[in-house]
């Protein structure tokens, strides 16, 4: 059984002769992503993840979402903490805006994913990180969910994501290492790609 | 200018002699919405949203994302506060777990979009709600983001939501109103069909 990815090095390293030598710190530990990589090359079953969420309505358009357990590595899991989020439709929509718009978590996961992807991508290429800031604007026709025009779709049109980025890295590496994140990001291909729901009442 | 879809009407009605009658309030402003509807009709410029959201590196894979700001109906607007949300991974991805994972947060925006659209659908048929309660779950294998297998997707195989709701209706009432929710959820388009993102760095 695959309990945990490693440790909790996180890149720093002695030379050859045993001096101390600068090392790239992102905070991210990049060896223990390699370990678990090659330990589920051979235990395909335990690279088998199960996210969860539960919602419950309050009133009109808001309701509150919890997130605490997923499975993976075989067995149950469990997130320090349980989170809980609320969501409504803003005031210009009638509602009492009681949380940010649904349509909204998906900027925050998107921006979320991909930016741990460039602190994981840095730390493999030995670029130390200063800052990462990201700017993300989602574009939609709200005649879509409205009904008005059957033409216009429900969601995004398109997504615009901006990095702003300083680090020990020229331009070129630096838009690397994003590329690198976004081929990488589950949120990304979700957003990108076609994925199939399924929605039952019980 | 459309300023916003309406006053504070949640359904509430008196019969036509006067005498209260016992109406449908599940809190949505459903004659808002229609009267919005035939507002953008002739309006389609106003109908153009933009969401926002903007995030910070903080260290490893944790990161800080904040939504406040948002345009459409042809000006800026705001939230009533500005919303902060943490990301990380999770310890057994050798991460800190500071926050839920980013592809959590896709399941978090999937359940609420489609519970708010289940109420104000639901009001709009005249069916009261006593309780709305949802279970989502995201399939994922991630030897796609570890990059073991280029044929696994970085992101969800599939989702299943399952509802449980408590209303004055029959199920295949109840079964309408959630397949009319998703036909007009914006979450449940962007991640059943593609969206085309675009990621700069500037």
């Amino acid at each position: 059984m695959i309990r945990a990815f490693g440790g909790s090095g996180t890149g720093h390293a002695k030379g050859v002769l045993g001096m101390a030598m600068t090392t790239v710190n992102n905070g991210v530990n990049v060896q223990a992503l390699l370990d678990a990589r090659e330990a589920l090359k051979g235990a395909p079953q335990a690279a088998k993840f199960t996210w969860r969420a539960s919602c419950k309505w309050r009133n009109g358009t808001h309701s509150q979402a919890k997130v605490k357990g997923f499975f993976g590595l075989g067995e149950e899991q469990q997130h320090k903490t349980e989170t809980t989020f609320e969501a409504d439709h803003p005031e210009i929509f009638a509602s009492e805006d009681k949380g940010i718009t649904p349509i909204e978590y998906v900027l925050v996961g998107l921006a979320s994913c991909l930016t741990a992807g460039v602190a994981a991508v840095a730390q493999n290429r030995g670029i130390q990180l200063r800052s990462v800031e990201s700017q993300l604007e989602g574009k939609m026709d709200i005649r879509g969910i409205l009904g008005i025009d059957s033409d216009v779709r429900n969601g995004y049109d398109d997504i615009k994501v901006t990095f702003k980025i300083d680090a020990d890295a020229s331009k070129p590496e630096i838009e690397a290492i994003v590329a690198q994140s976004q081929k990488r990001s589950a949120v990304y291909d979700v957003i990108t790609n076609p994925v199939n729901v399924t929605v039952e009442v019980v």
